[in-house]
């Protein structure tokens, strides 16, 4: 599968570019506003992989040009660029891609990290009202432990749910998440239920903030 | 450490009954509107616990009654019945009491289950504002699996997050959650960050509903 990191250069992209490169087969593409700085993390990812014995090509490219042609196009930016950034890249999207949406909206206040829920109900929603209608949108990744996920000497044990309104689609990221070692894909059902998903996010920072053992913390559901 | 239950009929109720009855030495006394129907309740726990050697009292009365004299109040009612609850055994609450709020407003919908926010910010800000001013409020046991929790032949592996703004009332929720075996207490804040709690508990139900190794589900953050 080719899979486009739009955004690849941010904590959760590396993560995600790194695991997939290490463990799987995919090719992997990393998206940027700056393909030069999308170019230089490619071959940061690549030296890191290198290292331990996996020589593996990652593409870089802008945005735009990443999402082009790819699979799956993981949009791993900030929510405040998210429909932005798919109106960048709509172009290249057709009824055969997958739009995934990891981002999460939250806001600081003296007492923590609050879920900042858009008016569309949710940032996923938010990215399928922004993608084209034959575009399938898959909520995705909000809850991965970034700095774990991107430590390749960490062994994981996290759950990543889904939300979706196209099962194929669903499908799709589903293998993409099962396919890096110690992540379960969890399905929460539609895009309706992303709200819920993505409130996890700042209260996953809030026990990261009151809890010494859990400085990067994600979630298992069992 | 007196522990009253009300609402200990219930699912939730009855799991945590059994449970500190079981693993610690705390004076538990269930709750109900119907006095009753509280003590039926008892008496069918302590049938439980005796059916596996430990010949445990549990006290019973109307709520207001079960209440006065407790060190820990847990209002194990639903949501709407919450303030109610509250107002019926403000009496016998006072500066000594702490008030704990393990309840959720959700609303079901044909996608899933939704947290459904209070106008006071949260569930456990409702309680907050519906007791005593002196009495502290704690939020917890919102995301236990009930049905695992209220059966002894289980061993648990699940955290009960914490969230309060009185450190002294905290602490000692938390020595109850750590009381049972398999709880792990963690530390969210203050009630300003209860929603986000209280959200993760739609989520459970929604990954029960689609995941079919997830029939009664909780969670553990690691």
């Amino acid at each position: 599968m080719r899979v486009a990191i739009l955004g690849g250069t941010g904590d959760i992209g590396e993560g995600l570019a790194l695991r997939w490169a290490y463990h799987t087969s995919h090719d992997i593409v990393i998206g940027s506003r700056d393909p030069q700085r999308a170019r230089s993390k490619a071959e940061e990812y690549e030296t890191e992989l290198s290292s331990r014995g996996a020589e593996t090509t990652i593409a870089a490219a802008a945005n735009a040009e990443a999402a082009a042609g790819a699979d799956v196009v993981v949009a791993a930016v900030p929510a405040y660029h998210l429909a932005d950034t798919i109106e960048q890249v709509e172009e290249g999207l057709d009824g055969e891609t997958v739009l995934v949406s990891p981002a999460v909206g939250m806001q600081r206040d003296e007492s923590g990290m609050h879920y900042n829920r858009p008016g569309a109900g949710s940032v996923t929603a938010l990215a399928a009202d922004a993608a084209p209608d034959d575009v399938a949108v898959v909520g995705a990744f909000h809850n991965l432990a970034a700095d774990e996920l991107a430590n390749l000497d960490i062994d994981l044990s996290l759950d990543a749910i889904l939300v979706g309104d196209d099962e194929d689609a669903v499908d799709r990221v589903e293998l993409l998440a099962d396919g890096i070692d110690g992540i379960r894909a969890l399905r929460a059902g539609s895009i309706d239920n992303a709200a819920e998903v993505e409130s996890l996010t700042p209260l996953l920072i809030n026990l990261a903030m009151h809890n010494d053992e859990l400085h990067d913390v994600g979630v298992r559901f069992e």
